[in-house]
């Protein structure tokens, strides 16, 4: 085997022919992947969900003019010029609260006894805060000037009918759903969560937390993907672990198929014998991809089942993690009309230690941070899901960039949420 | 009324005597709430979830030397002179698979079939991989130097036993489950989600999501306190709306606070003749703090009924969710053994215009941002909800601070979770 056959072989890409730029598999995603079609969910229910349409108000929010203080409802000309020394002296004849207001008319030398909230009284122009009276039996002396229109929140003020208050494809926020509330709608119209059937195959396997026997050892994988799917939106269903023979493999992924919006393969993904996903998938629909340079996940691949898109992901868990960020996310996160990119925190850091790459290879490379400096995790290789505990995160050396340098500024992606200190 | 009391009166503070610093109501939470007690989940079930107990490797991971590569099982001393000029022929015995090892030995000038992840078979100690090799009849020729050692994976390199995987306190991130399970964890103890009741009071509310009718509103907050406490990791239960009636929001309250870790009282915290949540705190346990110096969030209140903490929340939306997100959110992250700050992603910008302050006073500022601008949103009241819809995020003016001036590089806490690229 001559130089001229080593050259065609990433070190990573195992039997494969040649490797799909990375850019390419995330166009054909971008190109053939869009959002899912619309359901209604119930207010409580739709935090974190997709707005699948344009929500307008269709009423005025206040409804009605209120008041924004405690205190008296007045007329505005009775009590702009009160002062300390010069108070105004207005007759209570009645109260108004939330939910209770007054029903008659405000007149002037007039005072409505009022609350945060409660209707404005007709008459009523302007509200004198409680701090800026004093009480007296029947009377209320405004010691402060108050003008027309002060304290009082208009009818429309929050959100007027007819305005857009939120668009499709919002995230919704959980103040947004206190807004559709108070438009009266009860149900609000979301994009669908992607239905996602992720079959895990290989005969080594024994369900996810089984204690090693023998050569037989726990899926790490389905628990993994069923975490990213659900961060991503979508329901996961579990598939197996099936036994690696083709027949078997192919009934389950044809049928996986037929009941899901996306199919995740985990394992057999690669050119050996026992490799039977590719061709399955080839055989049942359309091998989009297979072999993409990306270390280390080259053994991953992409396809379609009639209208189904299909992501093969390689066993090794941390190659399933990387392909599962890369290409199965992306599927998840379009399917659910959500934002294609990465959903991780990105901070800057300086490199501590070079990175050598290839020129045509994206590397997924995790790291430690500490005073700002990131360092690569050496004992990293594609197997090692330790590696991806115990790193803040990960970096990507580029497909034009053949490495990096120490000292080089980097971007690197936090694993874990964000968590800052509360202002005060 | 003089210059005295005015003083002592913030504008928004209402009918408060005093109001407490936003940082000492902080420090009482931080020194009396902590992480409630363990429960077991099951590993499906555990993403996201606050590990309550490090865990240590029972076994090695793997637990058997493998092969990390698609080859051939070989001693090293065959083959660690082998190149395209003199191949090392072995005879191939056997294979081995991922969970169907193969039993024999490998002797001096033997080989065995083995794909990734398959134990090594007894006397071989290193793996030539399947593109450094061309196949004959029952023979292998090795047409590359392969040393003792290369693409083995050995026993514990990924965890060896006794290793401690993950601290306490850890929120267990998608690869962690994957770690678990090779760790033999069906189940993993963690900290028990907080039960939460919100007590929503206010004559004039109506069921979330109703169309207003005549002075009554539809409840806002009890839609997105829930969607709050969720992100923040607790079980919201909502009662209400309740009256603004002492004997029915009093028993509401005292219901709630031996069926819950947590109580949050949304409405009714103020210091009119209507607010009865003060008192009832103050008669059922104890009223810690009432009033805080915290625009726009001045009527809200810190107590504890048992061992049981409450949370006094303005009824005005943006003011609750101010209060939420400084106190009763700290409060359910500490029960469920959270970090307590926030977990909004943190960005820098330049004050688009200044904002007047006062000392002493926090500030709580919903802004939009454009261009590495934050510009304040103007007509962001209290009662105001689409101030909290329109706006990517909010800045605080700390209270050591009389107010910001245009230009000024500010921290811009953002609304909606992180949406990066993804790097190719």
């Amino acid at each position: 085997m001559g130089g001229d056959r080593q050259q065609r072989f990433d070190p990573r890409g195992q039997g494969f022919r040649s490797l799909a730029p990375v850019a390419d598999v995330l166009a054909r995603i971008d190109a053939t992947v869009g959002p899912l079609g619309v359901e209604p969910v119930r207010l409580a229910d739709a935090a974190g969900r997709v707005l699948a349409a344009e929500t307008r108000a269709a009423a005025d929010i206040p409804p009605f003019d209120r008041s924004a203080m405690d205190g008296f409802a007045v007329r505005g000309r009775d009590v702009q010029a009160a002062g300390p020394e010069a108070p105004a002296a207005l007759r209570v004849i009645g109260e108004a609260r939330p939910g209770r207001p007054f029903s008659g008319v405000v007149g002037p030398g007039e005072a409505v006894d009022i609350t945060t909230g409660a209707p404005l009284p007709a008459g009523a122009d302007a509200v004198v805060r409680v701090e800026a009276t004093v009480a007296a039996a029947g009377l209320v002396r405004v010691v402060e000037p108050t003008p027309v229109g002060r304290h009082v929140g208009r009818r429309g003020e929050d959100i007027a009918a007819g305005t857009v208050v939120l668009r499709a494809g919002r995230v919704l926020r959980p103040q947004d759903l206190g807004a559709l509330s108070a438009l009266g709608r009860a149900e609000v119209p979301v994009v669908r969560r992607p239905a996602v059937a992720v079959v895990i195959t290989g005969d080594e396997l024994l369900p996810p937390g089984t204690p090693a026997v023998d050569s037989r050892i726990a899926d790490t994988n389905s628990v993994m993907l069923m975490a990213l799917i659900a961060r991503d939106g979508g329901l996961a269903r579990v598939v197996g672990p099936v036994r690696d023979d083709r027949a078997t493999l192919r009934d389950a992924i044809a049928a996986a198929a037929r009941s899901a919006d996306a199919v995740l393969v985990s394992g057999g993904s690669s050119t050996g014998a026992e490799d039977h996903a590719p061709g399955i998938v080839a055989d049942l629909g359309t091998l989009e991809f297979h072999g993409v340079a990306l270390r280390p996940a080259s053994p991953a691949g992409l396809g379609r089942i009639g209208e189904v898109p299909v992501v093969l992901l390689p066993g090794n868990p941390v190659s399933c993690l990387c392909a599962y960020d890369f290409f199965a996310g992306r599927v998840v996160r379009r399917l659910g009309g959500r934002a294609s990119g990465w959903s991780y925190v990105a901070c800057r850091a300086r490199l501590a230690r070079p990175i050598a790459s290839a020129v045509d290879r994206v590397d997924y490379v995790r790291v430690l941070l500490a005073d700002g400096r990131a360092e690569p995790i050496t004992s990293g290789g594609a197997s090692i899901l330790s590696s991806a505990t115990r790193a803040d995160g990960f970096l990507v050396v580029p497909a034009d960039v053949p490495g990096l340098a120490a000292g080089d500024e980097v971007v690197v992606w936090r694993y874990d949420p964000p968590v800052g200190a509360t202002v005060s």
